[in-house]
């Protein structure tokens, strides 16, 4: 049976394509969820998105994940850097997560060099567009398949 | 015709699977290479190992990359948080690089928290195991076929 | 009359009991919430408890609490160390709160040694799992029946 | 025709009058709105007032602000120091925004002497009480009909 | 058979209702041990307490109470943040121990926001004066009493 | 009777219109100077305009200036982050004292975010390019003719 | 009647004119003392000195001293960078204290650059060997006798 | 012969009595000069003083004392914490210098705990008021009579 | 004639085979004791030990050693990293200190990687359990029989 | 026609040969510039030299030179680690400043090692006592001949 | 049967007796080689030295001891505060390595505090000259008999 | 007869003239050297060129340079920011060596404002691109044949 993944878009993804598209790429995020759901739909994953710019919504929703997905790809934006409820909250869920950044955040401003929530996840991949999402399925796909792939969280 | 891709492992990457298992994992480092070598042969790569324990030798291995190959997969270990020099040569190489880790270096130690040549780079991935090696060959592989895909470095 | 106190818990206390047990203890909140109660009649106080993952849910609580309630029992979880806008908050409800811990914070991780809305409140317990919330009550019942003993903010 | 401009206060400061006054001046939040509507009116701008402790919220409005509204007035009150997410909103909106406090930043605690959102705007002024938001409205007002007159983010 | 507690006072503690009353209340030190053996006595518990400024008496007092003492209530008073040793000492005593503070330490100044102690003990308690003592034994004879009730020091 | 209003210009602003103008815009000092008069005028305000590259001349006028002017205009220019001296001369004056700058000093470079003088001030206005002294000048006429309507120094 | 002047003299002070003596000085301590008790007959003080190694006693003695003694001479030496507890009583003791150092602080090694007690005693004398005590002896004697002339601790 | 011994008072003495009075005394500098000219004639000094805001003509003023004074008497003011040009003029000039302070300086706030010039001065008298001021001349006196006495610079 | 050779050991030391034993090792001090003064027989060397939780004691008792004593051998435990005090005697005593370690500084936590007494003496050994000791003994021995062998402080 | 060239020397300079003679050599400042005038008139260039301790007037000097001079050579002594306004100028100034030290300021103390105006300038030659100025003329001279020599600002 | 022990030494040691002898000593490398050689056939173990300063051979040569040595000593001189990748190899061999320093580097510039390899190692022994290497062979001829001795590596 | 100079190029040089040209100019190495053979035969110096990416390699060349070697040059590229081994080096060679840059470091990026080279060498050049050799090699001529005109290393 098919396996549910929940891509979690945190805040200022909506505005992606209008938002400093020099640094983000032009892309839509409905276009990268569409992609999303096209690769989903050829790894055998039921793939449901999900934006929201409320910090406590994303918490809610990776709570309930808990119980309803099997995986989560999250992109947490600039929570990133300042959620440390978001990162306990990724400690406390027992389904994989990998995290996945548009943008290279090593290469950014110095904000962005503290990281929290990647402390907590599985994988990160970042810098590499809209493919640093397809990426990141192909993991979870791997992590969900093949019990002996997963990395350590270490 | 093959693009060329070379693979590029770092100091005490030559002892995996005997040094700290828990943490790396318990494959031989000649085991990742013909894994890599199998994926690459699927996406039409021609894919070479290297692996060294001197600063010195990856920088001039990278230089000549600059004419010999076509992109670099890149693990470059401990120099990942202490060579300034070979972030500077990735900075000068024009071909495209991925920076890939088996742990998840957001989770290790304060040592690790500074990323040098991660910041040089065009995408990082990382705390997948050896899986990270092989999403690192896939985004080279769309990296050097379809420039629109490619992330920004910054 | 009873006095009425409110409690209030913070991101991620939902999901006690099955969050890092060894770390936070096996009880689900509603056990906490109901030896609260029970604990409340005894020393006649009505107690309201409420759970939230949302920093501004917790500020309009807090908020509302200035008007109908006559002390806080308060949990910020992760909100601790990183929301100003609650310390704020605390700054101005003139009703006396006491911050309860589960954890001993001093004993964990660097992220967790900053405190800024323990610096806002009357006083705090911590690293006494679910005794810490009740020797909150019994704080809370002391601070609002004999003046003269409440400690100073300072 | 008018322009629109929207006043969007953070949090706590619907407590204003109540909260800390020898701080922040006994004046009632609804009472600054007032004056700038009646200031609003004088110089032909509408000004639409909109107060949350909601970070998620506040990002919702900005971002709907972008096609709503010709420029902002913005209060982040504590979101100032702490919320990333908030400055990449205002990083991303096109349209001009100046931000506004009650009191001196530089004349307060440490906590308060990083801003984040500060750098992300046309324009700061602070320590004027309510006519910090006055002289912000008169700047906005410049700023949307003399664009020559548009000082550098930077 | 009653529980022997010893608590222990750190540190210019004999001079209190002398020394910054504003501060640290009127009370002197006689008062709340003689406060303290009532409750004891409530509570069946053996209480005897102990004043002293000598950082190495505080030490020697606590290596005994691993074979004279049930349990501790320690207020390290400015040891808390410079005694790296009474750290030391309390990592090796077997015996629980809770740390009380009359002032809430995250309230006063740098000088007290490293906590050396409390990072070895099992629970803190602080800000309320006189009862942060009464709460503490309490908390202790619960700990002595019901053992699936102590709090983890982490 | 009108009132007098210094504006006192920090070191390098007689190089207006000449430097960086990218940064500081293209108007010169005079230019500035002028339109203040002008505003003055409006405001029934004696305005009168001093630059000096000198930290010392600076501070000599300021002293002066409690006896015979009413309110200052200041842009201390770099002083601002290096001049304990002036921000102790700042401290000592009776009069009201607003700090402007032409760029917004939370978007500049790390030299520019710690500010000395602008803790010593009534108000602070910046990026918004020439309009910041003339909004310094409202702000001034306010303070001057106002007094309920006086922010505070905290 | 003569008023009673303690001095105190902390850690290694013992060893004076065998330690360092390039950098303390060739007197020993007797000789200093010698000469402090022939100057405080000449200003009608009667002072007695003491010796110790122990933060205790130290603490101990400024704690009869503010019922014996009119005011303390006090050369903390390496405690005073280290003692929190010594800075707590010196903020307790009602008497004026005047703290002394054979050395300039100023000019020595970063680990006396930070100074705890010295930000709680009236006056701070350092940098003339012998000559530091004596002076410090002539400023307790104007601060017991015309206490107008007292200087703020601030 | 008489000994000329140069009093330097740095920037905003000249406010004495006006600035701050709670903090600085209510002395006017006049008076404390009048002082110290009295002293030196009874200590056989001729004691000249000098005011200025300049940091420029302190260093002036400091060099020309090298051939023309025998002893300087120093109070820095804010350019003790920032004046790096000051602190290389008092390590080239071969008179003794004290400083000297009205207030403590350890008892201040962060910015005035660095200090420059005191690290290159014979000694430091600090937190007595205009006490300071005459014991560092009896400080100069007695290193201009009696070499042996003369404390180490370090 | 044989050399006197005093063991110093600092706090908490009393506890050692008690303490944490799979941190120090499962020897209780007497056994250690009981070695060095074999191995000092061998060596020719007369072997006293003390051991005491007293800074002060422990600075006493190096300033007599400077007369009774020809070397030390010195463990100061946790004061290693906090006592200046202690590091000031060791700066004074004349014969060789050799400062021994059961645990490895370098590989424990962040409030033991400041070294205070150890960069006052002649070697450091360390991490060696029991071993360290016995070592250090032969290190001093070499010492004080043949001088060329020392090495330097520096 | 010769190109005009200023040479300005900062605080402190004027003492030269003088001042700490074992750092700075033994010329004094008048053989510096006669030599620079004779190298000058080797490489046609007219060669003027300023100095003061006052900062304003080195900003003055530099603003005149925009007019007036072809090149600097400026040494900024002191002024190098704090000048801030200073900096500033040399960001304004268009014709080429090539900085000069006589030591070299990496092997100085830690208030040296922070270099505000270095960053603005050309180039910085130091270490090589007067042959650095000699070495900076010859640089000059270049970039003013031919100006496809002329380095980088970054 | 002999154990095989390898000294690895690290960079500029070759230059040992040239460099800076009042820090390292007069002995050249071969001297001290050749008292360990004859140390080690004292206890029966077989000595093999090497230099070099190559970071990478030094990580090779370790690499190889894994299989064919049974006990290093490693200087690795600079490396040690700089070289991760040498710290990471230590973290995997399973032979036992002593670390060893001609001087102590607790009393050397700050440059030499951070210690990156000595917390990878088994025991550290520093200060003592060429004393320090032959200590270290005594260790490791102990760790090689005794199993029991054995100290932590934390 | 003429003196020996080597020029030891350090990592990515060899890159020059491909490597950020805008930053570091279009010159390829091999012109920089030819003309630094020419200039060294105008001064009567034979000029070698050596370029390694290597640290260990510039160790070796510096070690042997010692005895066949005059004096250095020497262009330690990102080393100059990292490699403590090198510092070493220059700290132990006895001929002079003076460092040069091609771009002006303190303008540059932070992990460049730290310069472990740069202590150990007698002067410093940089921001000239490669006229910052010439004036290096002119330097070095000056060095080695006027021995009076040597600066001070520190």
């Amino acid at each position: 049976m098919a396996k549910e993944v929940w891509v979690l878009h945190g805040p200022n993804l909506g505005l992606l394509g209008r938002r400093e598209p020099e640094l983000y790429g032009k892309d839509a995020l409905a276009r990268i969820d569409k992609r999303l759901a096209a690769l989903g739909r050829e790894l055998s994953l039921n793939v449901t998105s999900f934006q929201t710019n409320h910090e406590g919504a994303l918490i809610d929703r990776l709570t309930i994940a808990m119980d309803e997905a099997d995986g989560c790809l999250l992109n947490p934006a600039a929570f990133t850097h300042t959620s440390l409820a978001l990162a306990d909250t990724l400690r406390s869920v027992s389904i994989p997560v990998v995290e996945v950044h548009l943008t290279n955040l090593y290469a950014r401003d110095k904000d962005r060099q503290q990281n929290l929530t990647g402390a907590a996840v599985r994988g990160v991949i970042m810098g590499l567009g809209a493919m640093s999402y397809e990426l990141g399925l192909r993991a979870l796909h791997a992590l969900l398949n093949s019990p002996a792939k997963r990395g350590s969280r270490r």
